[in-house]
């Protein structure tokens, strides 16, 4: 389909010039609106300005521009309809054979710290949604450019096929519009029903108080790939990513080698690359199974890494493994005379020797993921028929922030290490007992429905692993709610503990910890994780 | 602000004759559209045409009929600017006080079998969603109707307030036709960009094949209520439901009595609710910290109840219980016997006994949410900047799929313990490991980094409840990768196993259970859980 004549009314102008005067190289005729119109006759090129175009002038402060017949008109009639074409033409309409329009920008205006109620509103686009739609309503006859991206290529497309664009291109064009729109509108729609009650009635200067759950939700995303299946082979699925890129997030992984990423394989991947960024020194995570089940820190990797493997030998098998830092040679090289088979390794970047020698392993997948501590805005657990949403368990234990509730002070090795145990509970399945030592997991208690049962895994699988608990300190990711859980660890040789606080029986289980000769710090926070 | 125009235009009439005679009752002028014009004007209304209205006919088969600037320019002019005002009038606009418009049917036509793209694309309304647009953008001016159950309370409200509207009920309409916008497009963008590569290119009549994953996906949710907090009380939460109900779904949870419902709660009522729907005899679970404790059927719920709360009694007080029928007052007197405390209580429904004396605990949670086998379309989970979306797991082992791979055939009794536990573990957090017998759980090994300890934490809880695992059947959510587990297992007395199979080393798994004499049967389907 040749483009013969083009509409350009655009809010981000960026390269709207260059491609203006593309299309008119080509001998496309222009029309345009007030400031595009302007900037493009300033230019030197030729433009029919919309209001003489549509013999009705803008007005209403631009509210009104292209809501006219002439430009729908020349938009929406079928090209393959005689009777579509004779009837614009008998009024005098020309058809318009692209369409370039990008919107009033809504997000950048609501992202501006005090707006009020009537700028915001005053930043919903009309006629450019509309246009964007009728344009790709009709992509049979009409090319619909929303994104400065596409104005190269397109040029170069009609340069090479006589100023025509093909069906697909004009098809791709429409689904892009579409979800342009699509997305536009849930902005305004979460936004609008996130205001604070009776926000329409406060004063103009106010400055409404977006909530962080609309009544409204609307969520978007866009596909990264298809997965060969879901958490089960049974199962169909697909990754997505974040319309806006999370820095830090295993969603911004680049692969650099091995075979396609499984669903569970991005699943533990997220939380062996969440867990591991907590941390500020070297650090190595191993997941099996959304668990940790080897978690530790050192002066090098390599050694965080030795540690962590440590922890539980035959889990560690066939797990995913994430490092804090560039991974060298050495790490490497610890791996392969383990014999340590993971299923993925991740890390922020690799030397150039240790790149080389994962390469001799084909299928073994290797990501990399850039360090960053953000978290997600909004975290989602799906049930049936709905959708709990909850901001991150953004947490984490500070020396200055614990309470000493036993009468045995913590050393300051120990409180070290109870913070580094704090740090591995927040990400192992609830009920979590972690056992910790010389900034290494010595046990890990996950996933129990009593927090004594996961006290006794923890301190069977130190057993198991040949590593002492004598002298150890241990985590909980929420208050023991009876002093038998205390009981356990003790027996088993620990001699701090850190937990939120909170039971009923908080009192019974003091007495307990310094029966033991335990001493006990209390954060304040829980971090249950299902 | 009273209403004096209105323009009435849409796609569903359901009681749009009964609102346009309250409008001409209130002394409201009628302007309207072809079919919605004819009905009104047949039912004795005095309407104006659209097209006489604007002097520009209905054209292109309805493709334009409202992008004038006669009706943008009386719906978008700002009541507050006598310049706008001014210009309206000079170009003899009148305003429009309320827009009533609903838009084309584009779900129920994508819904229909063998829809075509031309069909499809034909149901995309333009002029309709521009004018909601346009009147929402102007709330301060316009009342948007969109939705027909309002047409009696704003007729109400007019009849109340001398034929005026007040400022929230036209703001209350904005988010709620702007919701509707970006609804109406994200279902759009959800279908096009899930079409099959090429579908522009196949013949008129070809049915596309929109695919589960969309390139560009939207969700929409409606909030439900706003809770206290999250996971943990450092993180805030709300719960949505989706926009289409899901029936037999917790998000379908009606509360007779009790504390308002937790994040926690919800997540657990879930776990609980999708694994006892999934009996069709009398069941009853019992959830704690998203895993199964305790799970029986009987032939009555009471011994449904009595032989689940055996499992693990220490877990199952403050758990979640969920019953796949009517209960009873003998199940209350079990539990109150028992002083069996949990925190939600859930059934299809309640006797009136049942009902009264569960009153007298306050703040007992008490659901009621109707039976059906319905699953998730699409389950979500979210990752640090993406989301992992995938099918339910719908798959259920049956009798007649069941391949017996060892020596020793399970006997019929057996048959029907190994479903009863491949059940269950399919609700069980992975490894998974679950002992039954008798129609109720023995021991549960959940959420555990390596399948032999899920093992031996099922073997030592049934032991730990004084349950002896003699002549009990084992099932295992996904293959055993060595022969330990299943020494494990035999050693303990089990005497029957069903799992998938599928790992390299079944021979020596099938062999190991030859040589305890056990019968084991594989199902072909992994149940993941994470």
């Amino acid at each position: 389909m040749t483009i013969k004549q083009a509409l350009i009314s655009v809010s981000d102008k960026t390269g709207v010039l260059e491609f203006a005067q593309g299309l008119a190289a080509q001998g496309v005729k222009l029309l345009s609106t007030g400031g595009t119109a302007k900037m493009l006759r300033d230019a030197g090129l030729t433009v029919t300005e919309i209001g003489d175009y549509t013999g009705f002038p803008e007005m209403l402060d631009g509210r009104v521009k292209t809501l006219h017949p002439k430009v729908h008109g020349g938009i929406l009639a079928r090209r393959d309809l005689p009777e579509h074409l004779a009837t614009i033409e008998a009024h005098g309409i020309p058809t318009i054979d692209l369409v370039c329009v990008n919107l009033y920008p809504f997000a950048a205006t609501i992202a501006k710290a005090g707006v009020t109620l009537e700028d915001a509103i005053e930043n919903i686009d009309i006629g450019g949604p509309a246009m964007v739609r009728s344009s790709a309503k009709n992509y049979n006859g009409v090319a619909i450019v929303t994104d400065p991206e596409d104005y190269a290529p397109l040029l170069a497309e009609m340069k090479a096929n006589a100023g025509a664009l093909q069906l697909a291109t004009r098809f791709n064009l429409a689904k892009k519009a579409f979800t342009h729109t699509a997305r536009y509108d849930s902005m305004i729609a979460n936004w609008l029903t996130g205001l604070d009650e009776g926000a329409e009635a406060k004063p103009a200067e106010a400055a409404p108080v977006p909530a962080i759950f609309p009544a409204r939700l609307q969520l978007a995303f866009d596909r990264s790939e298809i997965l060969r299946y879901g958490e089960n082979s049974h199962q169909q699925a697909a990754f997505y990513r974040d319309t806006t890129a999370l820095p830090g997030s295993i969603a911004n992984y680049t692969q650099l080698q091995g075979k396609e990423l499984s669903y569970n394989n991005i699943a533990d991947s997220d939380a062996a690359w969440e867990c591991v960024k907590a941390f500020d020194v070297p650090a190595c995570v191993i997941i099996k199974h959304a668990n940790p089940c080897g978690v530790a820190i050192d002066g090098s990797l390599l050694g965080a890494y030795e540690k962590a493997f440590k922890t539980d030998s035959t889990s560690a098998f066939g797990g995913i493994i994430a490092f804090n830092g560039e991974v060298g040679i050495d790490v490497v090289e610890a791996m392969n005379q383990r014999k340590h088979f993971v299923e993925v390794l991740i890390a922020p970047s690799f030397t150039a020797e240790a790149k080389a020698a994962l390469a001799a392993k084909a299928n073994l997948r290797v990501l990399v993921v850039p360090l960053g501590k953000d978290l997600n805005k909004l975290e989602l657990k799906r049930v049936g028929g709905g959708l709990l949403v909850q901001t991150a368990d953004d947490f984490t234990a500070q020396a200055s922030g614990l309470k000493v509730v036993t009468k045995v002070q913590p050393t300051a090795q120990q409180i070290e290490d109870l913070l580094f145990a704090e740090r591995v509970a927040k990400f192992v399945k609830s009920n979590a007992i972690v056992f910790c030592g010389g900034g290494m997991t010595l046990g890990v208690g996950a996933g129990q429905m009593s927090r004594v049962d996961s006290t006794k895994i923890a301190s069977i699988k130190a057993q198991n692993a040949g590593l002492p608990l004598k002298g150890s300190v241990v985590a909980s990711d929420a208050f023991f709610p009876f002093r038998d859980g205390l009981d356990v660890l003790a027996e088993a040789g620990a001699t701090a503990v850190i937990q939120p606080g909170g039971s009923m029986r908080d009192e019974e289980v003091i007495a307990a910890a310094d029966e033991h000769g335990i001493a006990m710090v209390f954060t304040g926070a829980r971090h249950f994780r299902h």
